[in-house]
């Protein structure tokens, strides 16, 4: 429509190639901007703009942060002992907001595909490798990949490369999540939940 | 979470503040301009925040324009007979989008709603009666305010007070929308669809 003023058309664009913005959707928000606060307006653009040039990955773990090393990397509370490796920053995030996971992290940056060209190059092993040599303590290398087909053969790869490097090698469980009904459950949850079957320990009355 | 960039955690608050958009979804966009074209990204954010600088209401009509008078109002091949009122500058999109009407048209602002405290003075309402008075050749006064109780109340007000310098003031259809089941229509909608009729011309065969 040759009518929408440039800025408007410009920035329903924009917003719609943002994942789960369809053109409604990114013309309404359009809308609100124009009649919301102009200081709000102002400084979600800054933000935007300046989002790139503020953080960075972690030269350490691979984090999203704005200090290198990040603040996991330095928190001289997190313990030692652990290590767990997640596929990306938004996994570590997730994780974290558990809060019950004190120790560090290694952000691999993806899954291996190699059908879509990602070989283990394109992941942050090399830096996982090197970690396992000097990292001072570590007990146990926990794989948080997910259980995915590329998940799992991401996880049994590290987990090749990693052995003799550290005592123990972990997988994080799969099975039935919390809340779910084995009746609407697919046949390789079941299978898993099944075989990572785990005895209860009675307290006797 | 300390741990959590603060250019991260901010975006993320900025962007939970927009409709329809929650901490899930705002979490998610911030992860994904992170991964974005940084090109991409800045120009996001520069467009965003020098919205509210590039885009003015036009004097006339008060539709979003770059340039004020807008395109609307100085397009010469538009039919200066016809009037439109509208709510706001997204409903007149909404009509520009269905692409026949080929009028002129007036943006409100809003709705009457004394409980709300928006009265009269609040909407462009003197600019409206100033344009009944200027425009030559004007015939009709098309109210499209939603046909919802602020609507009608608005739409009331406004045929009251141009009756005597317009010729002709008509208000929008209302009824059953296209492809809406009776069935699941509501009484109000299926009783002004019932009022509203209109007769069917035969073609004689």
């Amino acid at each position: 429509m040759s009518q929408t003023p440039t800025a408007i058309s410009e920035l329903a664009e924009l917003l719609a190639r943002l994942p789960g913005i369809g053109s409604r959707t990114s013309r309404r928000l359009v809308y609100y901007l124009l009649q919301a606060d102009p200081e709000y307006c102002s400084s979600l653009g800054e933000v935007i703009s300046g989002l790139r040039q503020r953080v960075r990955n972690c030269s350490i773990c691979g984090n999203y942060t704005e200090n290198d090393p990040c603040e996991l990397c330095t928190d001289p509370r997190r313990d030692e002992r652990l290590l767990c490796v997640v596929t990306s920053a938004a996994d570590l995030m997730a994780l974290e907001r558990m809060g019950t996971y004190r120790g560090r992290y290694h952000v691999l940056g993806g899954l291996l595909a190699p059908l879509d060209g990602v070989g283990p190059e394109e992941l942050r092993l090399g830096e996982l490798l090197k970690r396992l040599e000097t990292t001072r303590g570590l007990e146990e290398l926990i794989l948080a990949t997910p259980p995915s087909v590329e998940g799992e053969a991401t996880a049994s790869y590290i987990a090749d490369i990693s052995r003799g490097r550290v005592e123990k090698i972990t997988r994080i469980a799969s099975g039935v999540p919390h809340g779910g009904e084995l009746e609407l459950s697919d046949p390789v949850t079941l299978g898993r939940a099944l075989e990572g079957r785990r005895s209860i320990k009675y307290v006797k009355s």
